[in-house]
């Protein structure tokens, strides 16, 4: 579906020449802060005031209704009761007013009432192209042009710059803005989506991607209400070269949680949403710090960075050792200088220093300015980094700067070989410097701590690599492969009998298996599969056969076959069982356990999860998770991020396992799960097991939704 | 060895009523900030300045010798050139000063005629009973009685509190200060100790616990140079309940190495101090930030947190979701409230308004000041919480607080059940507020950022719950056993025959094993041990036999026993062996198997290791460290921490193992190893068997120093 709010419809909300206050009472604080905001802030255009009562507000007339203003304005911002707000909207089109921010509370986060209210607006403003943003929110500062329709206790305008910040709640957006302005960190555009009943993050995403006045986008989420747009305005954000940084918040509520047999326990929603955010490239962070620190500094730096070397210089061996220690958390690698950088910087640095990097500078280079800049300019032209951190103390935000910190901005603006970044040791105000932030695209960064822009770096390491690699695909991509599917009645489960029939057409590998019906053709059976093998009842509807005494393995001669056979029949009759026959499989030698599985995400829909076999990989939960669909690049991925991951590398005992062969095996896995109908719950193979080259699936399940999950999984569509 | 500087010593070194500045010379930039400082900071009583030539220096007269002040001073701080400083000492001392901070570097940092230097200095202290900062110092500001011996670059003294602060590095100690200012994090004392060729981190540690005006105590070390007086200074800071917060910078950096045959891969040094800290009670952190936000934490509530429920309020919806998120990250616990609270607070929250933990105060709150106290009273009456954060905007800095600001910290301060800690969203400068750090040990904290602050609370309440633990015993506790050392050379390797001769003389249980000369003893000791059994070489320098060969597991008869032992003498020919014979075990039926070992550190001594075995083990290194003496409970405590943890309490398809019975087994051979003599490099079994209540250790190793790694060890001491 395409979506009406493009960013071209959204330029038009986002930049009145003219507005109306809808609520403009005396009483309400909201309209004496909004009032007195757009004074202080300069608003140029005209402002309408509108009071029920009509007559002087705040100095000034208002009219009594939207519909007496003479000339209709650009923008109306709404405040009165929840009961009005309909008809405000009503009369405001009438009046030929196309944009609006209601900020009234008491939509669909207040019970049943509240979304019918809700679902009135968003359908009135769907038919009627009104560009609507909340209700239950602040609105907007576009801080590139200047205008803030939104509450804020600066003084003034937040600093303009190149972060665009999208927020669902208010309250954090001012709160942000008010972190930004002492450390000079400036921004393009502040939105706050509130209810987002009408424009929605992915709308926000793509006005900012097309917006040539924001180069990173800082998104502060409780919910994902359309995960579909916004996967797809991710991908644009990383075509476009703009990272997208996000706080997902509530991590620890329970949400729709899969109810898959087995697999379903790996699949929880957070790692499902850390899984998406990957695959997108959307760098995830834990606090509103480091959601404005990783922008702020993918903003700065203007292009990705080339790879995750970081060479660094400050003027105190502890931060030093600090900076080495916080690098090495982070994933960034500091590597010995080269020796030309050693030779550069050798006539430099005092007697005593070690040429180490991180680089203590020592107290001569803190009292000589132009030593200082010359030691940046030696590693900057030199050394073999992606990025270079330099720590000093940074002037108090109210000296207008310090010789030094001017020299040393310079020194870092010269450097067109490496994004420099500047930090002081601790968070601090960050003094003034009229050029940094102007438009000649300086790659200059200043950050008051060391701490979160070391943090901010290794995101932005990881960012820029993930950006090098292209977006992710899109669905319109997934390979489908022809499958029959037997009928099956909702809430199926499918043992492994049935479940072989699925996967072993579609091409996946499987290890041979024979149904036998009696004791007799399973021991035919195991001759011909040649001793020792696996004895398995043939119990359609059980997920776990090792349960209930259906399973026997290494069975070692006909004579310890006919035994098995006996205790297997013995144990399900006591579980209540009564088996088709037995399955008969040759066994395999040892080698290397994993897990495919693939369970339907209500949200995000099929999700992959690969990961290790056995008691340990259950404990540690050692699975890695895609959203559908992925490529071989994505499964290799996946097997290296698993704690366990050297154990594929290196098996002891065993030949490497191939893990192209793994992936191939998976790929299979996934094109089948995308070709079944959308009533497949999940579809798992465990173990698969791998021994060099070798890949066999040795057992696999498969379920269907019930009638009541579908139900539930449909309406989220 | 009972330490000179004791905290009495100290407070004569901390409070001098007269200091002399030795190089007081115009073109130091130090000394004019010194001179300065002291100025600015309102130093109260006698300046004498020295400088070679006499004269007149910064508009004052000038003295050209210590020796020609008329009247001793309290303290010296001596800036003259590294040549000169031993002079300037010795002189001092005949002048009968007694006291010194020595700003001069090119001490022991700077090559062998520095650490000669260095040595001569410590020496003459020493002797002479000189307490001496330094050298390469900023020196100290004794906060609480004004007085300020470090440059700073601050207008006047640092807002005085009750965290106390040690630091190695001087330019972090500065950079620390300016962070606390505009936070209002008041400080006691800041300690800038240099190279510690005299007074080291442990002296100021046990001068803070025993200053009434220190309430915590916050540590930045790059080395810890004195391990054994850190250990005893930590337990005395447990005591008396002042936490230690420290920042041990240089993780990365490859400190000494422990050379073991196998654990020695475990015991990296800085897993060492991780161990070590967490035995101390004393809380490890990343950042400069966490420093100082923890220790002020803890000063300000005043007493450890009974526990790790809290309670949360805020004025944002997304900030009460984030703040739930990074509890449960930090290790808190955020319960729903109990029935009399949500009684309570039932008529104060608007209609819509659900009653969570964390508590969505709404806008209603926001703008009536006093509905929020009442909130605030509800829960901080009613909730089973052992600490409550309130989130709101915090007022500027430059406002003098706010109408609601002031009515939450009254709120805040009637509470005597809970500490209340008050956050804002983000990270900024505190409003003044007169009273809250004064001397009525009020429990408010107040703080800019929640994110900073829950990371704190968390480790607040792992260190007020091993507080309450007490101590770590003293070396003086250690259980000793008698043993008998059989003569073994420098760097010798005992196999599991002569481990044995060790371990079970000593209790250590051991499954049986029979020592046979010839196949024909092997034969018959399989037969009495009862088939299948476990056959392996009797080598005695062979680290790992099953490398070689020298192990065959679940020889089941007489045949299979022959043929295993022809097998195997072919393998050790091979591979250039020559066993003794053979040793036969009976095979003991699955089970756990755990590795515990013992390594000398060389800064640490022995250090404990206790983890899984297997390859899963080793892939993950899942061990857990301790430093010796252990008890039992801290064995406990290294089982449950490891990430297999479940794999003791619930193993699959056996008995849930007797912890007691593996710590005991732990115990006793950590009681052998520090019964054995000083060579010992290294004790382990693996595996260590547990079946249910069944302990046994299946194969063992010792390691002995060889004379090389000895006489490194010894120089530590």
């Amino acid at each position: 579906m395409t979506r009406p709010w493009t960013p071209a419809r959204l330029e038009r909300l986002f930049t009145p020449r003219s507005v109306a206050l809808v609520g403009a009472s005396e009483r309400s604080n909201w309209a004496r802060m909004i009032v007195g905001g757009l004074a202080r802030t300069g608003f140029p255009g005209r402002v309408e005031l509108v009071n029920g009562r009509g007559g002087e507000v705040f100095g000034r007339p208002a009219v009594a209704r939207l519909a007496d203003i003479a000339e209709p304005v650009d923008a109306a911002y709404v405040m009165v009761a929840a009961k009005h707000v309909l008809g405000a909207l009503t009369e405001g089109r009438d009046a030929g007013i196309r944009n609006f921010v209601v900020l009234t509370s008491g939509f669909a986060e207040a019970g049943a009432d509240g979304k019918d209210a809700q679902a009135q607006l968003s359908q009135l403003a769907m038919k009627d192209d009104l560009a609507v943003i909340g209700p239950n929110t602040m609105g907007f500062i576009n801080v590139t042009d200047g205008i803030a329709l939104m509450q804020s206790s600066l003084p003034g305008l937040p600093l303009a710059g190149d972060v665009g910040l999208v927020t669902q709640s208010g309250a954090l957006a001012g709160a942000t803005v008010n972190y930004c302005q002492p450390q000079r960190i400036g921004l393009s555009k502040v939105i706050a989506l509130g209810n987002e009943a009408v424009i929605g993050v992915a709308d926000a995403i793509d006005y900012l991607v097309s917006d040539p006045h924001t180069r990173a986008i800082a998104v502060m989420m409780e919910a994902i209400r359309e995960p579909a747009a916004f996967i797809e305005a991710s991908g644009r954000a990383l075509d476009a070269g703009k990272p997208i940084v996000a706080l997902k918040a509530g991590r620890t509520e329970a949400g729709a949680r899969v109810a898959a047999a087995h697999t379903g326990a790996m699949a929880e929603d957070d790692r499902v949403i850390d899984a998406v955010f990957r695959q997108l490239g959307v760098i995830r962070v834990p606090s509103l710090e480091e959601l404005i620190t990783t922008a702020f500094l993918l903003a700065r730096a203007g292009r990705p960075l080339a790879g995750n070397r970081l060479a660094a210089l400050g003027i105190s061996g502890g931060a030093c050792n600090v900076i080495a220690d916080r690098a090495q958390d982070e994933g960034l690698r500091v590597e010995p200088f080269n020796s030309q950088t050693i030779e550069s910087l050798r006539p430099l640095v005092s007697e005593y220093g070690a040429i180490n990097n991180p680089l203590d500078v020592t107290g001569a280079a803190v009292n000589q300015p132009d030593l200082f800049a010359s030691i940046i300019r030696a590693v900057t032209s030199n050394a073999d980094a992606d990025v270079v951190l330099v720590q000093q103390d940074l002037p108090s935000a109210n000296s207008g700067g310090s010789e030094r910190f001017n020299k040393v901005l310079r020194a870092a603006a010269e450097s067109d070989r490496v994004p420099v970044v500047v930090v002081g040791a601790l968070p601090q105000s960050v003094p003034p410097d009229d050029d940094r932030l102007s438009a000649d695209g300086s790659e200059r960064v200043v950050l008051g701590g060391m701490d979160r822009a070391i943090t901010a770096l290794g995101r932005a390491a990881w960012w820029s690599q993930r950006h090098d690699r292209g977006p992710r695909r899109l669905p319109r991509d997934t390979r489908r492969v022809p499958v029959t599917v037997p009928d099956h009645a909702p809430g199926e489960i499918w043992g492994e009998e049935r479940s072989r029939e699925l996967l072993a057409p579609a091409g996946f590998p499987l290890v041979p298996a024979t149904f036998a019906a009696t004791l007799d053709d399973a021991l035919a059976a195991a001759q011909r599969h040649g001793f020792p093998v696996a004895l398995k009842a043939a119990v359609p509807a059980v997920a776990h056969k090792t349960d209930i005494g259906g399973v026997e393995l290494g069975v070692g001669s006909s004579e310890e076959l006919r035994a098995a056979a006996k205790r297997m029949g013995e144990a399900l009759t006591t579980a209540g069982h009564r088996p088709d026959g037995f399955l008969v499989s040759p066994m395999r030698p040892p080698g290397v356990e994993l897990i495919a599985g693939i369970v339907r995400n209500p949200v995000w829909g099929l999700v992959l999860a690969v990961g290790f076999g056995g008691t340990w990989a259950e404990v540690l939960s050692d699975t890695s998770l895609r959203v559908l669909p992925v490529d071989a690049g994505d499964v290799r991925d996946m097997l290296s991020e698993l704690r366990g991951a050297s154990l594929l590398r290196a098996p002891r005992g065993l030949p490497p396992a191939d893990i192209d062969a793994v992936a191939q095996a998976v790929l299979t896995l996934a094109s089948l799960a995308e070709s079944l109908p959308d009533d497949l719950e999940s579809i798992e193979v465990n173990p698969l097991w791998v021994r060099g080259h070798q890949v066999e699936g040795l057992d696999a399940l498969v379920t269907w939704q019930s009638a009541e999950t579908k139900e539930q999984h449909d309406s989220h569509h």
